[in-house]
């Protein structure tokens, strides 16, 4: 069922150069080199989908700058071909079920033993492969997210040009919220439209659906239910998916079916507020906390500190969630090229909630979004 | 997006008799422990359906039979709801962002420097967890894969209930198939009506669809593309889906569109011998690789041992594949309620390929099929 979105990767060059950064990193870092299974670090290292779990296939990436390898399963070879993999001079190693494809890894990285310098693993390997794998090492490896994080953190050019289409298509679908939010109908009904509308727009799948009307809306995390909706409802719409070649959208506006009462209207100016101090605030050479502290300020100025019970924002690219994250404690200095959501929400149990979301992409002196609807609070008339 | 299918669960009774074995069987490995996050076997445990990556939940079950503790970020608590957990006597410690969620973890297993016993973690925990858990806990956890094995692979009367409406539903499905294959339509139109028909059928959600003509069933693990179906094409079609409370369905069978030749009708009656000689050879106290061989020895006496790239069989019940693996030097034993597919195959690269696959639960005195639409290659009439 692969569709066009599906297979869409960038050119060779792209990912020659992305190997080339990770080895190096892995360099610097005094690293013997990257075993990368299936991923996102491995759909951006070489642009392979793959998705196997209990059969190990993975990416070798000495850090010497000998060639990569890939071992994969046999089966598998036939989905490699979509990637970037034939044509970037890797050595594929092949195994069949009875094989031990721990070790290959462990030749293909510099022999059993590899003690030190230490190996780096991708975040997303699974301990069924981690743990055989740090014994045929004889060492437990570390991360690679030290490794990867700058590469991945930093948008190259086509990867913004890939974000801002995905921008652009997710307020396509905004644009066409305010029809579907319809008192009577369910939260699962406007789902079903959004889906839609999402596919219709140029995404390649839907990622993410959160409609959350009502008290659901005070859920950060709802995703949709059969409540039906009512004149009134302050209603989340949060929502995103892949566009090709992979890079997400993720937008959220929120609906009030009707006018909001003066109370509720008083509260989401403030956020509103909140949202846009945050992205005044990003700019090169500022703290990732930093944006978050300027939102979280305003909402604690107006004694809504208690409501904004998330981090203000996260990452996006490849995967909808990674780094940056825009949280507490984050101190990493943003750089051009960075993206990520700017979403300060305020919720409140049983009654309700809003958040406004942008993607941002930060620029040479500030912040580029790549959403672009209002930000007031949308009133649909009933 | 949650359908019923998406949040059915079994009783509470059911989970806390597998929290009670699974504490049981972690004190018998004298593991400290089980830590246990988001995949498989959280929700076998606890009947959650928690997707969390980058923020840490987890199950920790004592081996010395105290209460469970889940740690869980504070965004995720109202989605622990659908689970049993609410209703289990589980102690619930959640988080936020800034918080040391792996110290909580620590602290729920006996503190930090569990150094022995060992704890040990689900197969399916990511690098990104297990490498700062190792840390805290001072040593490396161990896979809790032989600890949660029998449990899982042995199903339970409502298990093998579940799986054996899984099994009609896709039978019903393959009942179908014949109208969808006309010359002229490619493999993604086919999938396409093939998709709508899972859901119809009664699945809750497509898991896979392969529709492999011509070459393209030479590929076992080809999906579907964008070949136009012709007349004298053998079509191997492998498809299934979760069905409430989320059993999988998984078989396949093979269509010839039009009579094929003797050659491939020669082949195909080899192929449906040794899927009949295998599940023959299922019965209480045999091993799972004499049930590969049992595949394994009719190809190879018909000259066709090379054209059988892959396993025999996989596992099969909350996850397409999981333990017990039909394959070569797989030694267990089988016992009643283990449930797996049966599914040799021959693949004729350039050419075509054919597969027969059923799933079969263990019995008393040999093997129950779910599957039970004809094992012969389907003419279509063209």
């Amino acid at each position: 069922m692969a569709t066009a979105g599906d297979t869409a990767r960038f050119s060779t060059d792209v990912y020659a150069h992305r190997l080339r950064e990770a080895a190096a990193g892995a360099a610097a870092a005094g690293l013997a080199g990257l075993i990368i299974t299936p991923g996102y670090d491995l759909r951006y290292l070489v642009g392979s989908r793959a998705q196997t779990f209990e059969r190990l296939t993975a990416l070798v990436l000495p850090a010497d700058g000998s060639a990569p390898t890939v071992v994969v399963p046999r089966l598998e070879l036939a989905a490699l071909r979509e990637s970037a993999v034939p044509e970037l001079g890797v050595t594929v190693r092949d195994w069949v079920d009875g094989e031990d494809p721990y070790a290959l890894v462990a030749a293909a990285i510099g022999g059993p033993g590899t003690r030190s310098p230490a190996t780096a693993v991708t975040d997303s390997m699974p301990a069924l492969h981690l743990l055989p794998l740090a014994d045929v090492l004889g060492t437990v490896p570390v991360l690679a997210t030290d490794v990867l994080r700058r590469l991945r953190m930093i948008k190259d050019p086509a990867e913004v040009d890939a974000l801002r289409k995905a921008g652009a298509a997710i307020d396509r679908v905004h644009a066409r919220v305010p029809e579907f939010l319809v008192p009577g109908r369910t939260e699962a009904d406007v789902a079903a439209d959004i889906a839609e509308a999402i596919v219709a727009e140029g995404h390649s799948e839907v990622a993410f659906i959160i409609v959350g009307s009502g008290p659901n809306g005070a859920d950060p995390h709802h995703e949709c239910s059969d409540r039906t909706l009512a004149a009134g409802d302050i209603v989340v719409v949060d929502i995103g998916g892949p566009y090709a070649p992979g890079y997400n959208s993720d937008s959220t506006r929120t609906y009030s079916l009707g006018e909001p009462d003066a109370e509720v209207a008083r509260r989401y100016a403030v956020l509103q507020r909140a949202q846009a101090d945050a992205v005044a605030a990003v700019r090169p050479g500022v703290s990732a906390e930093s944006v978050d502290a300027a939102a979280r300020d305003v909402l604690a100025a107006a004694g809504l500190a208690e409501a904004f019970v998330h981090r203000t924002g996260h990452g996006i690219g490849l995967s909808v969630h990674e780094e940056p994250y825009i949280v507490a404690g984050n101190d990493i200095m943003l750089e051009p090229g960075m993206a990520f959501s700017v979403e300060p929400g305020i919720y409140f149990a049983g009654q309700w909630g809003a958040r406004i979301e942008d993607i941002v992409i930060v620029t040479e002196d500030g912040a580029e979004s790549v959403n672009n609807r209002p930000h007031d609070l949308v009133v649909v008339p009933v």
